[in-house]
């Protein structure tokens, strides 16, 4: 049997941001294999023979450890059949993507890597803010845990886009002013980006989390960090 | 007439990897205003009566300046167009898709921003270079820059990816050791990303630049400075 594993890019969750390739690939596939923040809308549209597996992961709790998903790639392969895992975002942005690589090749597995548009990225994006503008930012930088808080560039011309929970916000942004970043830097908390109900709000390095309190925000959000955020027509 | 602009992130260069959504917007384009970078294969596919406009900047050179892109954006939207503006990675990733975004709104002219797959995590991709993978790196850092060398995270656990011309890659890769990166840190450089032509050659730090100059790097290329270079097949 010819099986294969094709590790897709689903991007942010609408449905029009998935590639051509990775949809091409979907309607070829016999089992889709699927993370909580994919683009579950075209779920719909599989045939009903397809296996679809939901390994969603809800936030600080995983239903289903990276080496049953590995395991469950390697299998149903090996069966000969075409398997899609459809993530969220890009595969090889906090995806663990290259995991999944690494298992399916030391089984033998043919793989591809189908990448997809930056979660990250795209949900600044949707909400008016663009991660480098001329004259404002020339790189950008995302972060997914506290460890790294300490050391990224503390200015408001380079973008900082993080990755986390909104409990530790506040935790997070007196850490970004003592290491130099100025408390007046404007900053956003983006909840459900790149969906229907996606919600913006904006403050300022030293306001965020008690504003983010304030209106309630929680996960899914990613949260942006500079000048840039001025951009946004929720700054206004 | 009821013209508007669509702002589309064309992807690294494989017309398999534009989104749908930008697929569908370059169907119904009467106008495409196209860049150097963006997937020029796609265009072979327009009907006769599109109009294209290439304003590809060459290295080193700006054909076409920015405000007259962004002015005959406008004027072609005014004459009730669909135009399309296909950009090459994503267009708030260096595309001054922002700086195109204010004219058209500064105009009255509808625009739409659909985010494509950002070539600098493509690329790494394609040279199978996860920019985040896990118990190597937490999260990585994209500059086009050297104004941000001095200050981006000095460390291996931190991917760094660096979008600018071969010729001062010694320099930079100096100034990344001055700063604090470990001169024995993994790097690669990439050209021609995500196109059959695609070179990687593998170093460290401390040697990429005079490697580099040895094989004759060119641009278009990427740098990848990180732990995570050693994931690829390339290093060996």
């Amino acid at each position: 049997p010819d099986g294969f594993v094709a590790l897709v890019g689903g991007g942010p969750g609408d449905p029009g941001l998935l590639t051509t390739r990775g949809r091409r690939l979907l309607a070829e596939a016999d089992v889709v294999v699927v993370d909580r923040l994919a683009p579950h809308a075209l779920l719909a549209e599989l045939d009903a023979d397809v296996e679809v597996i939901d390994v969603g992961k809800m936030p600080d709790h995983h239903p289903i450890p990276q080496h049953e998903i590995n395991a469950i790639l390697v299998d149903r392969a090996r069966q000969g059949k075409i398997v899609v895992r459809l993530k969220g975002g890009d595969p090889y942005v906090f995806g663990r993507g290259g995991e999944e690589l690494i298992a399916c090749r030391d089984a033998g597995i043919p793989v591809e890597v189908v990448p997809g548009v930056t979660s990250a990225i795209a949900v600044a994006a949707a909400a008016g803010i663009p991660v480098t503008h001329r004259g404002v930012s020339r790189g950008f930088t995302v972060v997914t845990g506290h460890e790294d808080i300490g050391q990224v560039p503390h200015t408001g011309a380079h973008t900082l886009v993080m990755l986390m929970g909104v409990k530790r916000l506040g935790q997070t942004c007196d850490e970004l002013i003592a290491g130099g970043h100025t408390p007046t830097t404007p900053a956003a908390i983006i909840e459900r980006g790149c969906t229907p109900t996606q919600r913006v709000t904006v403050a300022t390095l030293a306001t965020l989390a008690e504003v983010a309190t304030a209106v309630g925000a929680e996960s899914p959000a990613i949260t942006v960090i500079g000048d840039v955020v001025t951009l946004s027509p929720a700054w206004g």
